[in-house]
């Protein structure tokens, strides 16, 4: 969850309470991960995860931008800040892949694009499983054949960005995660990371049923005092609002709360990332800090209704022991 | 799955194997469908069920059809057909309700939207379980309140129309079965049969897992030599093709295989149903005949390349045996 709610703390306690804590490095310099490596690994010696953003091949037509920068410059003059600059950056990989390299997390998992084999290469040199997010059967191939120990399957049910690379951006509608489970299980023997959706143990008995090794939560910790989601966000997480895939933010789709910038601008966002992402910051911090719900990213995932306002360490407990008894109860059905 | 694979021959088919075979009343007089329900009858003593499309409220407004017919007109020409009349009608619904009421099937389900409560209490009355279909929360609420006895939950990855009737249909999206198991399991204590997406096993013991008590399969079954579909369909269904949701076939969204006919004319359609439907009717039953599934409504879920062309009984045995040994492999794994 880069840019928002993940902290060391809130890794630490994920691996305290016997999952694989993960740390978000995208956004942010290297060495900044660096600390937060370190913050983690005082808090606890249990393995965990770093997760890092592939960078986009090429930047965005500067002439298809200058509209959308237009279109939302009023919202930049109402929270009181400037347009950031529409820069093209690769979010300091090179940086990071030392880093982790140096630093030997058990896992890096890889968003936005599938590292090229030579970096698979080189974090297996180190010991580091490389795990890499899909949301379709064609990038689960290519994931495969890049050398990945293990895919993080993404449902479009999932919160935030879409993790994948290949999907036609014109189909907003994006495939189930039940469905995902189901074709990537019969196209890879490869071990599967549900994630999208899960809020509970049921849904965790579930995906193991179809087909994942593991499960991946993200909006299910939300709330936790651990996690450092915004106020803003927080008071709307556990209602029942829509959400919906937008490029409106970040240049990129992502799922979130349908709010008042959302539907303004969700028409008229390009393709543009990391563009459209820098050129949007300055005024979503604002309004994260005067409280305005409607102007920033209230990234979320289709079922964030179901979010608990608990510490993260109770919701992961709580999780594997719903799916035990959940999974208790109906394997004892006779189906036949 | 009306206007397409439904017979009486496969429901009879899922009934001798253990499911719930059903009829698909829409699109049709109701003395043709009392005619499958005897011939059904004929073939097996099994209980069975009927699914009826409810009526849209009100007729859609003449001049948003206009620019859609006139840019479809030349589809009409080129299948060497006419555009249907786009007329308004009942789906003859009171024909239907009668037939039903007299022919008394275990279940009738509903599509398209929620029976009156009256509607619910004659079927009552004839001892006849109400079943309506519902895409999100809103909607299990309202089926709730009118009497249902279960609903049928409907994921985004489901092939065909969408079932529910209060979407914002702005959004293309739609909830993921797993999301939606979840959130209106709290929502309701009613029985949930889940359907969109479910092809095997494994997906049945998820969608157990995730709430339901029970599965709807549609795709799954439609390369059974049972099933009426089209043969150009056939031919697609067990490629890897994306699917999209789209209003240009029938002015009412439903999720198909990506076509030429449903990228040139999906931005342009109206919601305009059952208006629409008719309009298009003669020219994709041409489309059929001529093998041009560029032309035609390529129904399917978004699993669709997982079908097996096998007899239908056997699809549906393999599919229990298999979520029982799911179940009990994965209730083995000690999560704690």
């Amino acid at each position: 969850m880069a840019g928002g709610p993940s902290t060391p703390e809130l890794a630490a306690a994920v691996c305290r309470a016997g999952g694989l804590g993960f740390l978000a490095a995208g956004y942010k310099r290297a060495d900044a991960v660096g600390n937060e490596i370190r913050a983690l690994r005082e808090a606890t010696v249990a393995p965990f995860g770093v997760n890092v953003f592939v960078p986009t091949p090429e930047p965005a037509d500067p002439d298809g931008l200058s509209d959308y920068l237009q279109q939302i410059a009023p919202e930049a003059a109402r929270q009181g800040a400037e347009l950031g600059e529409p820069r093209f950056d690769d979010d300091d990989w090179e940086a990071k892949l030392a880093l982790v390299c140096a630093e030997r997390p058990a896992v890096v998992s890889f968003t936005f694009g599938c590292p090229a084999r030579d970096v698979v290469d080189r974090l297996h040199r180190a010991e580091i499983a490389a795990w890499v997010t899909i949301t379709n059967v064609e990038e689960a191939h290519a994931a495969h054949a890049a050398g990945a120990d293990a895919l993080v399957v993404q449902g479009t049910e999932a919160g935030g960005h879409r993790g994948g690379w290949l999907a036609d951006d014109s189909d907003e509608g994006g495939v189930g995660l039940l469905v995902l489970l189901r074709t990537v299980s019969r196209a890879t023997s490869l071990p599967l990371i549900a994630t999208g959706g899960i809020m509970d143990g049921a849904a965790l008995a579930a995906v193991l049923c179809a087909g994942a090794s593991a499960a991946q939560v993200g909006t299910a910790l939300m709330l936790s005092p651990e996690a450092a989601t915004a106020e803003a966000q927080r008071a709307l997480l556990a209602e029942q609002r829509p959400t919906r895939v937008t490029r409106a933010f970040s240049g990129r789709p992502a799922r979130g709360i349908v709010n008042r910038f959302m539907t303004e601008h969700s028409a008229g966002a390009p393709l543009a990332y990391p563009e459209i992402h820098h050129v949007t910051s300055p005024l979503r911090a604002a309004a994260r800090r005067r409280g305005d719900a409607d102007a920033f990213n209230l990234w979320a995932g289709q079922a964030h209704e179901l979010v608990q306002a608990r510490p993260a360490g109770e919701i992961v407990r709580q999780i594997a022991e719903e799916a035990s008894a959940v999974l208790g109860r109906v394997s004892a059905i006779r189906l036949r």
